[in-house]
């Protein structure tokens, strides 16, 4: 596969470094079970709508055995993310942690499957590949519960630096917060990054993760994202407060790129000076929404690397997110290079 | 769960005996791996479009290797049959071998799931779980490449023959007659069985099943099947025939009800005096005929289990095909029963 092209250097400013890769995901790699269940199945299993919650290996194993018939495959947010990069044509590596069981394999087949370059981190031979349970309502919204295995020992040791300083952008996700190791680890990556002139991005993942370690995110976002996805609620939450206003004027002052999603409304872009709405693609039906904020992502992050500008790059990825809550599972089915055309 | 109705027993001519399912099914317990590739990569890897190659595990890897990324979910031909009976509300029980790997444990959740008595048999720890391999070109035929693993080990100390016994029909698959140990269990089940005045039902698979195998079908279809399921190049390599017709009149002579699948055009009831066609259901788009004719015979033993006339039975199975060849995947995503009422 071609280098970036020389755009890409350009616009983000990098030293005299080759840029291997577009992009480099770091997240928790996870292969989801996926089911359908009515919303009486959320209430019953006190479960909140739309949110992550991380579960231990009991739970894990009471929620599976309350689901009725189940699709495995491979998920993990910024791993969605790269899959959708390379399926629009762009080149990305990934940083995250499997354990070598069926499920691992399962994950790494993936991966490699679709160009992705898989940095499986050091081994160890203690905990199984995580996995995220994702219970569908009729609605198509997912509600997920994660048991992490060993995605969530991710450290500084499995960062690959050669990997990290030659990516045009580092694009890691909020759920690796979760744990200090990998907060530790996403740090040093970030570091890394900064380094080499590249751009660090980051996805806030959750509003519940967001509540849970606010102080973390905020300074992340003031000193080291260059970048910065999330949704409307995630964006209240970073900032406390239940104005979506006042949290975009924080977020300007704060963070040089945002892009806030707003499902069905689109995207705001939200610069230094300027707050520029992009309509949403519309969609025939809506099945599953797993997925949505990862290939939005994608889209974006592939226009980005590509110089492209950035109302164009949120179009990619509303096409991108328009494709993947189509049909069942959070990875395009279609070759996303496909549809790019039209935007 | 209620016991089957009394129609069961008495149309099945049982003794005595209570019935407490209504079908056991028995064959590979398998988890699907599917992907989707072009007529040219059927092409590239030697494979023969619609059939069924059993592959050893450095295949198995090779093949994976090159095909994109895939979706993992329980299938063994029986395996969907006995689900596809429970989705309509049937009673089933299934006997198959998984390990107690992630596969496993995945086949078994899903059949448990959905309300099927699963007997795995006996432990052994040196086979991984099998798994099917299949390949979906644009045209939605699917191409399977199965590694039996563990699945294949099924003997007759797997059989329990209680849940034989207490089963009004056993419903076993043509695939397991490529292994000696399965044909054996195989025998020992239809036994068990019909000392207890049930039917032996049989699915003849694979035409090229068929063909490997084809005196040890014969033997069996004359002797011990009492409901046989197949379509017709299966039917035609049974009786090493060209000619439909003359197949039809060597199956009538030899097996006291079969149905005969033909794609859209239907099926024919084949019994001693008569042939009787009954047309398909019409399905807007097929996507991937994973699971057609396993589901076929889920629907229609589910009739023939209920004491519906042989029309009604057959247009059971239609409708059941038509959900499975609407989405990837061989298993049905709606509940059956909401769609029997149709019929």
């Amino acid at each position: 596969m071609p280098a970036a092209p020389d755009e890409t250097t350009a616009r983000l400013g990098a030293g005299g470094d080759e840029v291997r890769y577009d992009v480099v995901g770091m997240g928790n790699a996870l292969v989801d079970v996926i089911a359908h269940a009515s919303d009486g199945f959320l209430d019953d299993q006190g479960l909140v709508k739309g949110s992550m919650t991380l579960i231990e290996t009991e739970r894990a194993v009471e929620l599976y055995g309350a689901l009725d018939g189940a699709v495995e495959m491979s998920g993990g947010s910024a791993a969605n993310t790269v899959c959708g990069i390379a399926s629009f044509g762009g080149v990305a590596a990934y940083v995250g942690k499997v354990d070598s069981d069926d499920l691992g394999r399962v994950f790494g087949h993936d991966m490699r499957a679709v160009g992705v370059a898989f940095r499986g981190g050091r081994d160890r031979q203690d905990l199984p590949t995580g996995r995220c349970v994702i219970v569908v309502t009729p609605d198509a919204e997912r509600t997920m519960n994660t048991y992490l295995g060993v995605s969530s020992t991710l450290s500084v040791d499995d960062v690959d630096d050669d990997v990290v300083a030659s990516s045009a952008v580092l694009y890691m996700e909020g759920y690796l917060f979760d744990r200090d190791e990998a907060k530790a680890a996403f740090r040093h990556a970030a570091d890394v990054s900064h380094r080499h002139g590249r751009t660090v991005s980051l996805t806030l993942s959750d509003s519940f993760c967001v509540e849970r370690h606010r102080d973390d995110f905020r300074a992340l976002v003031a000193e080291s994202v260059d970048l910065l996805f999330g949704n409307e609620d995630e964006l209240r939450a970073l900032y406390s407060t239940d104005s979506f206003d006042e949290a975009v004027d924080r977020l300007r002052s704060e963070c040089s790129l945002a892009v806030v999603t707003r499902g069905p409304q689109g995207c705001v872009i939200v610069t230094a000076d300027e707050t520029v709405p992009v309509e949403a693609v519309p969609v025939d039906e809506v099945i599953d929404t797993t997925g949505a904020g990862d290939l939005f992502a994608a889209g974006f992050l592939h226009g980005f690397t590509t110089g492209r500008d950035l109302v164009t790059c949120a179009r990619l990825g509303s096409v991108a997110a328009a494709e993947v809550i189509g049909h069942v599972g959070p990875r395009p089915l279609v070759e996303l290079h496909t549809l790019a055309g039209h935007v």
